[in-house]
């Protein structure tokens, strides 16, 4: 088979760079288009793949399909995103475990006493830090499945950890709906920062 | 020209799938191919559109080129660090800048008293979360320009800060290696997490 990718500064192909990121978009409305169990394992078996520092993976991911889990998170929203995070096929709550280094002996098994070493660390900035990173794989996977997604913020995280996490050990980040985009499904485009805003060599 | 997208749950080409994730690896060794401006050029005007809450855009990235920049670089980091950045054609010292608001009224023209609002707030946990969603677009742009990157987190951030953004309004997140991978580049691949050990549906 012939390789999709191109010859040039980037070598995925217009079309992949469009998907994923150019022409992408955080949708408001949403069609009825389920989201299926067979394209959330195509996401997860791609994004697992996506680095974190020792191979943390702190990432945990409810996915709230049934009626009722949706009426537990739709009043811990800010009011704003209610209507369009009841309306879509799936919404993500996104979470750090912050005892991600019990699983060390399987994800970093090149230090044995890792485990024992992060028992006794403020892990929490590690585990935010890390499954943000992998809010963003997230993110970009979903798109490559085809479907909406940008990350919400506006919600009472305590709340939603009392509700979804009673173990206490995680630590909601960001709240995703998934879904193939209804009409009028967003706004203009937002500008973006030109890179000399942003970027600077030393 | 025809789509090289494919039918199936992932809408991305195979090899876009393991340039990006399945295959994309954080190198330890490199070549001696540097890394272009303009491969920076086409990997920052990919990666400005991955999405953050209220476009807040708080990424601001140091590309350490000159050999006097790595010089002041090196010994900020974990000593485990040192030798592969040292020998990496081109390092990002990735920060959140907790002034992002200050772009609002380019970034965000919808709410005319956004900028007002963030004033009187605690800008810092907005700014890490976004600057890390925006991480991890970056580490993924740079490997949609056929580059290897990964996470880097070993270092004294405080130490960066004060060294490469005295204005201290910047926190260093993390440090990204770019180039193409060399001899040895990489351990055995990590394990990761199966999915039923990270998603749960309610």
């Amino acid at each position: 088979m012939t390789s999709t990718l191109i010859d040039g500064p980037l070598k995925i192909s217009d079309d992949a760079a469009d998907l994923l990121f150019r022409e992408a978009r955080t949708a408001n409305t949403f069609t009825d288009e389920p989201v299926t169990e067979e394209q959330v394992k195509a996401i997860y078996d791609l994004i697992k793949w996506g680095p974190t520092s020792m191979n943390q993976q702190p990432l945990r991911i409810v996915l709230v399909r049934s009626p009722q889990a949706r009426e537990r998170l739709l009043p811990l929203l800010a009011e704003g995103n209610r209507a369009k995070t009841g309306a879509a096929p799936l919404v993500a709550i996104l979470a750090a475990d912050l005892d991600f280094h019990e699983e060390f002996p399987k994800t970093f098994p090149y230090k044995p006493d890792a485990k024992e070493l992060f028992e006794g660390l403020d892990r929490e900035p590690h585990a935010r830090l890390n499954a943000t990173l992998q809010i963003g794989y997230f993110i970009l996977g979903v798109r490559a499945a085809g479907l909406a997604a940008g990350p919400m913020t506006g919600f009472d995280a305590a709340a939603i950890d009392q509700e979804f996490f009673p173990d206490g050990r995680h630590r909601t980040l960001v709240v995703v709906n998934l879904g193939q985009p209804g009409e009028n499904a967003w706004f203009d485009r937002s500008p973006r920062l030109d890179q000399d805003e942003v970027v600077t060599t030393v």
